[in-house]
């Protein structure tokens, strides 16, 4: 059996806070355990927030913008390394990272104050590295970490929470080689079984709540890697 | 807290069992379970295997399969609406009821023999009421039911499960208009909430471990809806 609690009771985020210190002082934590914690939160205790009335809009910044901030397509502008599809003000970037998503990841809502957006972190698997160290640190316990976010996805509607950093995660499951219950040997079956982990935690994060932490017992994903091995090569990928 | 508690002990589905009645016979239900079912003992028990020695491929099907067989290949474009992309002898395609997914939905694996293939349910919402209406029939509770599939994502490795079909639950919850912790009015905040179910119920499905449903407790998803409400309208479509 899997059980999904909500760590409840986090104060609003500022830049600095020790997060892990205020997650661990909420939520009773095993080693096994896996911590998915929303990107925003992450994003906010690292000071990845940008104030609009710092920024001078481009020339494309306001192409792309249509009828919305021309300040805040300038922002997605600056965190995108490709674009790949745009209906103003709606953008679909490759971010540094390699992520694809709506935004570059660049979120409008939840923010501070209502001139200022927040990035995605800097090094998403390094944010999820910093914050198993420092609740080894606190309680003893080093449970897998996953930062994530709602992306949207080509063809379905609505967003899902997808894992953009991890820590003493194995991100996919490759089943290939092993046999079904039919003798019938499984080719590329691989399971994106981070990705898996961050919906299921959505389900309790309640966007409008302020839960940007729950924690998953009882799958046993222990491993290494990074969350950019949940991104698609650029040579295998048939929709970039 | 949710909890996803998996359907173990199922016997090999084969066409015509009742599977609510087994599901039944092996879970304890209450009123606002979410029950996932894998589509593979949905298409089963409603017959939905292919025998390959059944099956004359055309002339597209051998040019799409390359080294696989092209019978598989041709159950696949007989499945297909259109074609999305393709590099033989993998076919991304968009199925008839429009969900755009790898093989149209056909699978080779954990079907009964090795020379047969299992498809997609001919209208996997009706399956998902099916499946409700006789579960309330057999143990009075009517839990909302989700048929789910692997699928693939554009850009991201490897599957995670989504709702083809369900009943009872509401497929989408729009935060639109909410306003979250920092005042901040939500736009255009959907939210996948059958998918994340999907998702999360395949923690526990286990591909090799023949534990082909899951029920999950704690998240009222209750509300009616279709499955294709989870796919973008085309003439929304980006990536068509």
């Amino acid at each position: 059996m899997i059980q999904i609690v909500p760590v409840e009771g986090l104060p609003e985020i500022r830049a600095g806070d020790d997060l892990a210190a205020l997650i661990a002082g909420r939520a009773e934590l095993r080693d096994r355990d896996v911590l998915v914690v929303a990107h925003k939160v992450v994003s906010k205790a690292e000071g990845r927030i940008v104030d609009l009335a710092d920024i001078e809009p481009s020339d494309e910044a306001r192409a792309l913008a249509g009828k919305d901030d021309p300040r805040r397509l300038e922002v997605i502008l600056r965190e995108s390394a490709r674009l790949v599809r745009t209906r103003p003000p709606l953008v679909i970037a490759e971010t540094r990272h390699g992520f694809v998503c709506a935004s570059a990841g660049v979120d409008s809502s939840n923010a501070a104050g209502s001139g200022t957006v927040v990035l995605l972190p800097e090094d998403p698997d390094a944010s999820a590295a910093r914050l198993r160290e420092r609740l080894h640190e606190l309680t003893g316990v080093a449970p897998g970490v996953i930062v994530s976010d709602s992306f949207g996805r080509a063809w379905r509607q609505g967003t899902t929470d997808v894992a953009i950093g991890l820590s003493g995660i194995r991100p996919l499951l490759d089943l290939s080689g092993e046999r079904d219950g039919a003798g019938y040997e499984l080719h590329a079956t691989v399971i994106a079984v981070a990705d898996e982990l961050a919906a299921a935690a959505e389900l309790v994060l309640g966007k409008t709540a302020r839960i940007p932490a729950a924690v998953i017992r009882g799958v046993d994903a222990t491993g290494g890697g990074s969350a950019r091995d949940l991104v698609i090569p650029a040579e295998r990928d048939l929709f970039r």
